[in-house]
């Protein structure tokens, strides 16, 4: 992942917090974004609480691209989203971050160059810096508590562009060293099981034994097992066998 | 949204800083949810560090089910999700938090209880309490830089758990007080910009003089404009053919 890879800006404007900067960053690097924009932080720039904050993420503040106004930070864009915590009655598309992404995706790909503005901590993003804005990104978020801070709605933003952008594998079972049983395995598990089983006269009453039979057989059926899982079944049984016949 | 609310129980296995259970409890209540376990913390129960940081989702924290065991806090729980950093060689299916709560909420509907457990800050997850999970999730992190908080990583699980089970809006254009100009309206306004930009001689030479107009009418046609957009374009005009007037 390198800082060639197509990717939307993302623009903290007028950030107060070193720490919140050093957060937005790590955020954004845990899903490959590394370009980042700041409009007139608060506390100048560089900030060091932001790089102590940062912690392996400081290249992402090294090569951050410093502004003293929002419309400086975008002149290269050609569609801009606005985070805020409420859509403000704007006649602008209000999307969720994941369509927000799709869109920036799809955008990117056609050779645009896409931000995202995120406002100050406290107040959020102004009417000034959202009217530069071409959508509006809503996180859906719990109507009766809604307390995201900076660098968790950059979190949730870059997880989307990476969920969007990624070939994700979204299920796997991990086949490192599995060594699965065969057919052949389970059924010689299932008989081993059968045999034993009836000796010890567990099916019955004898009207019930075929269906019972038919049962243990699902169930082994139904579970992926790995060749030492078979063994230790074996294993089991085996002294189950020895306990009763020491008597 | 009530405790009532069907959903996954978030387990913290040993947590150690009283910040971060505070910073899960505030996570998991901006997605609506609010049953907490607490495996074992570090600092004791109740914790006043978590209470402080809480703030607003204090009641996530009050009703949290506090146990000294991993296996206690799952004893009425029907399918276990575990969040680790790395999947680990196991034979367990790995999935993403959006297949991770996909899954959960096809079987909280069929009403099962599902729980998912997230590790100590520093270590994460012990092979112990991996083994009681029936699958793992695993955020799909830039594999270069992965650097997800105890928060965070809940922040995004919650998110998912909404993002899956909520009726989400994903693109809608806020409509409250929109008053959108008509068809006429429109054609009112291409027509006095046609005729007033004619009088003044935009339209030259007079060979591209129709292409010019068709491009016009185009862009018009492009913009999404309120009634108020279209009486000021008709001002802008107005104001423009005065202040010509008066020479």
């Amino acid at each position: 992942m390198t800082t060639a890879t197509p990717q939307p800006a993302f623009v903290l404007v007028r950030p107060q917090m070193g720490e919140n900067i050093g957060g937005a960053a790590r955020a954004m690097l845990n899903f490959g974004l590394d370009k980042m924009r700041v409009v007139d932080p608060r506390d100048g720039w560089p900030n060091e609480r932001a790089v102590a904050m940062a912690s392996g993420a400081g290249r992402v503040l090294d090569g951050a691209f410093l502004t003293q106004t929002t419309a400086e930070a975008l002149e290269d864009c050609h569609y801009v989203f606005a985070t805020t915590a409420r859509a403000r009655g704007l006649t602008k598309p209000v999307v969720t971050p994941e369509t927000a992404m799709k869109q920036a995706a799809e955008r990117i790909a056609r050779g645009e160059k896409v931000a995202v503005l995120f406002g100050p901590e406290r107040a959020g993003l102004e009417n000034e810096d959202i009217a530069r804005a071409n959508a509006i990104i809503n996180v859906p978020v719990n109507p009766e508590y809604a307390s995201l801070n900076l660098a968790q709605c950059v979190l949730l933003t870059a997880y989307e562009w990476r969920r969007q952008s990624a070939d994700i594998v979204h299920e796997r079972v991990d086949m490192t060293k599995t060594d699965w049983a065969n057919h052949a395995e389970m059924e010689a598990l299932e008989r081993h099981y059968e045999e034993r089983l009836d000796a010890a006269g567990f099916f019955f009453p004898p009207e019930k034994a075929e269906g019972m039979k038919i049962n243990l057989r699902n169930m082994w059926s139904r579970m992926p097992m790995t060749r030492a899982d078979v063994q230790m079944l074996h294993g089991v049984l085996r002294q189950m066998v020895r306990w009763k016949e020491k008597g």
